[in-house]
């Protein structure tokens, strides 16, 4: 992997850059798309490569490893091939789905045992363990295995998880850096910051972190309950201790607006479920604010669902009738309200990146984070 | 609406014709996928047009009177600029979905009195309404209110059921002939025959629909659970006292071999939910048998759905992934499933009228009939 840096924001500490894999090039600032079972719900690859022009997705490690699991996706050349995707892919790993997805698990220094969410079989993650299952499932980046602390957490809990999500990082990359891919091309790992919202262990595991001097970093833990606040605080203090010159990852953020003002700390790298799921509920993000597409008001609203748009379905879609779908609880309108969402995110980080390269990006961000939290 | 005959074929009743409607021709023997609430389900419409290319979609009377309604219906100009769809649409006329969807319902020489499957509420469908819905969601093709009778049905009841649905084609008829389009382009009525499967009384009921004179006609009542064979002998007795120059439509009809006898027979358009419902549920129509994906069998099948399709995903999605999304409950398996059944019926019935044309239909239905069936 090869990061560059094309431009950087003169009043804030934006930056556009460019990330370079096997699997090709990543603009940054940069939405992924989250495709957690091997599919971005309700997209064609054709269209996240068409219409939405994904430059990259996300996989879940935690759902690729129980289903279809690691024989099928080691059999079919790893999860590009099995998924039809030519563009570089992320995956977790896997940790947070544990502590999330799964009723019953216990984290012990080894790892952490749990339940499938799917038959209930038992299973144990280690830090190695992570590392080869993300070395079968064939992602481009992969995430070291950490503990991502709940909101609240005290003091004492998170002081003390740091401490094992650092033993358990120099684990990955021990293991990582024993380990070949397993397809013919590089793989990298990215370290994840933790700390929850204590500024003195967000600092603390930044160093830690910054030290290990992979190839780029992660921050996790955020966008778990905090105000948005205490989040933007943790993302400053990281960022001004995280390299320049490696991309930074802020994971699983966020809202239109918390992108950015993450993108205007420094953060290179998004990704969040909202822009997916939210669809899938009837709200589309636009660059005016959010429609909640149920409401009585667009009954009779024939115009397209944005009419200066280049997607396809934004122009040929009227908001009546993309409501009657949600209502009616048919898939086309979570594929529609779907496209248009992941549309609109790699929209905003495009024109963040325009704006941070033609210099203008912070005024433009602010006036966008007044417009883009309206209910329309 | 206009209706050409291009070709016979020597050995069976199948005919190639060509349909003429305000939104565009369709090339006969056509299959024409269900839209029941304005939407194919899992399917764009630009999918519709350029993957699967449909010349003709249906809609539900029932469905799109309850959702999204008339008045929003009205206000968008119709059906076809509510969904954004400008070929031709065919609507049912409401009372087969009534009689299967709706709890409580009553019949009576007026009409039929039910309560919705969404919240209950009471309507009544007359005759003369169903005309004067359809007239408002704009179909180019609309069909008689009638009753469909279940199956099996005694005699004496399927008697009487004939009778009243001819008497309320008389009442569909003045109301469609005294009333005008709304969208400034011709409809047309198509009657529909009934009579259960009594030899007797599909003759009687279908000289009466060939006397009203309209410009096509329809065959209802079948595929509802009565054997093949009885439904291949209604057809051939419907369809020699159908006037030969008229196109015939079978409703509600059917598996890929169904498909093929009846055309033998003489019918000229079809439509089933076959394709698209059984799809959701992994089941995969090929010109060489029924694939079940969610078979174990397919665990680590990495070769494409169907090789030598000219439909994308049959080509980019393997057999393990495509069962993979199916298992996990993906839409996007659903997606891809449908589009790959639909594109095959439009495959099929597109062969039929090429084999027509070149006088070897007959043995090549037979032909595929012999595979069609088999579980691969
Ligand atoms: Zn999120
Ligand atoms: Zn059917």
């Amino acid at each position: 992997m090869k990061f560059t840096l094309q431009a950087k924001d003169p009043l804030s500490k934006a930056r556009a850059g460019t990330v370079t894999t096997a699997h090709g090039e990543i603009q940054t600032p940069i939405f992924m798309p989250v495709g957690t079972a091997g599919t971005v719900k309700a997209v064609h690859q054709r269209e996240l490569e068409q219409d939405i022009n994904a430059q990259i997705i996300l996989g879940n490690t935690y759902h690729l490893y129980l289903r279809p699991g690691l024989d099928t996706l080691e059999k079919a050349g790893g999860l590009h091939k099995f998924i039809g995707w030519d563009r570089p892919i992320l995956t977790d790993s896997g940790g947070y789905q544990v502590y999330s997805l799964s009723k019953v698990r216990k984290i012990k220094e080894e790892g952490v045992t749990f339940n499938s969410h799917i038959d209930g079989s038992k299973h144990l993650f280690t830090p190695e363990y992570a590392m080869d299952i993300q070395r079968t499932i064939g992602a481009d980046i992969i995430m070291a295995f950490d503990e991502c602390t709940p909101y609240p957490c005290d003091y004492k809990y998170a002081a003390e998880s740091i401490k094992m999500t650092h033993r358990w990082l120099k684990r990955c990359c021990t293991r990582f850096d024993t380990t070949q891919p397993k397809y013919g091309f590089d793989q990298t790992l990215f370290p994840i910051v933790q700390g929850s919202v204590y500024k003195d262990l967000r600092v603390k595991s930044a160093e830690f972190i910054a030290s290990m001097d992979r190839e780029g970093n992660a921050i996790g833990g955020l966008s778990v309950g905090e105000p948005a606040e205490e989040m933007y605080a943790m993302t400053e203090v990281v960022c001004d201790i995280l390299p320049y010159e490696k991309p930074r990852y802020l994971m699983g953020v966020g809202t239109p607006i918390n992108i950015l003002e993450n993108i205007a700390l420094g953060i290179d790298m998004f990704d969040c479920v909202m822009p997916t799921r939210n669809a899938r509920n009837g709200m589309l993000f636009t660059k005016n604010g959010i429609i909640n597409i149920r409401n009585k008001k667009w009954e009779n609203d024939f115009s397209p669902i944005e009419p200066d748009s280049d997607l396809h379905v934004d122009l040929v879609t009227s908001k009546a009738y993309l409501r009657h779908l949600v209502h009616s609880k048919e898939m086309l309108g979570a594929q529609i309200a779907t496209l248009h969402n992941l549309h609109f995110y790699l929209w905003l980080v495009k024109q963040a990146r325009e704006k941070i390269i033609s210099g203008e990006f912070y005024e433009w961000k602010n006036q966008m984070v007044k417009v883009l939290g309206n209910k329309l």
